[in-house]
């Protein structure tokens, strides 16, 4: 029950007084950057203008979060970089998009990280930081997935938005409702039932 | 501003001491029908025992709230009667199911009860009510799904659960992230990308 240094602390500042000018920088940029963020959108969003609004130099928003990425994620508090995950589906022959996609999501819910990024999916469709959510899927995850699949015929908005409506009712069925047997199911058998479905969006006639 | 007897004071009554008897059987038997669904799920409740733990005859419950399934439509105050909903999906034929349950769902969700159901599914996925959504999904509209596609050799279970799957995700991206193009698409458009995808998890090869 002391305010120690250890990871939670690092999370989220204990308002003990001591070190009060690096607690509270660090709160005034995650403010900063929840709100930019939010009305902005990721892509709209500068590591300057957040450092601006919460009145610090931009290299310590660098120092205290990496990239803005990393920023994103720290506001959205998922437990997570985002990026290892979206290297493995980067690496994916497109053809097998959809297996990959699914494989490297599917290990991430089932990770240690999972329960945190399930508990933020609830806290977002909960309280109303669609914005963040819509924000973080479209700029970040399926434009990703999006800038492979598109064609000069077909920019791919719609297939992505697709395979995220197929993943999100995934996680709830999985993780929130917990619909059997799709929690009790193996990666393999998700895989092996839900991949077919996601290259079709991918890649397939619609 | 006045407690009056608009259709607000016939879901949740007024405490206004008129009519006691009235508003407080009518409470009891919801409170009671909650925990019952909640514990023992749709199946193994009867109107006789929500009637026994709320203190009033069955014939009472019956006179409030209609059949066991609309008794669960009350209890999470889904704005409609599903029964509707579920005939339509009743009448199609086999190898055009996946096209008739999204018609269906999506003329809910997009009628004047669509905002009453995106309450109630934030509220169920924020709040931890996750016992009586998963009873309402396998219970009443799954299971019916389920009878007409089972086979000696496949109970159908892990296919209606994919279909819960991906409605739910759509449900989520059209209403409650707003993913665009999927919330702007119309119905025609979304059967067109979706169903052929519903109707593999009902029909065909997993």
């Amino acid at each position: 029950m002391t305010a120690g240094n250890g990871s939670q602390a690092e999370d989220r500042p204990a308002r003990t007084g001591r070190r009060p000018g690096r607690s509270g920088a660090r709160e005034a940029i995650l403010r900063a950057a929840r709100a930019r963020f939010s009305e902005a959108g990721f892509d709209k969003t500068s590591i300057r203008s957040v450092a601006g609004d919460a009145g610090v130099d931009p290299a310590l928003v660098h120092h205290y979060f990496g990239t803005k990425q990393e920023l994103f994620a720290a506001v959205v508090q998922l437990p997570m970089d985002p990026e290892i995950t979206l290297r493995a589906v980067d690496s994916a022959p497109l053809d097998r998009l959809g297996e990959a996609i699914l494989r490297a999501v599917l290990g991430v819910w089932d990770s240690p990280a999972g329960a945190g990024i399930v508990a933020m999916v609830r806290s977002i469709i909960a309280g109303g930081d669609t914005a963040l959510a819509r924000s973080f899927l479209l700029e970040i995850v399926l434009e990703r997935v999006r800038q492979r699949i598109a064609t000069p015929a077909d920019d791919g908005r719609l297939r992505v938005a697709l395979v995220a409506s197929q993943m999100v009712g995934l996680l709830m069925t999985r993780k929130i409702v917990e619909l059997e047997p799709i929690p009790s199911a193996t990666i393999e058998e998700v895989v092996t039932a839900v991949a077919p479905n996601l290259q079709r969006y991918l890649t397939g006639e619609l």
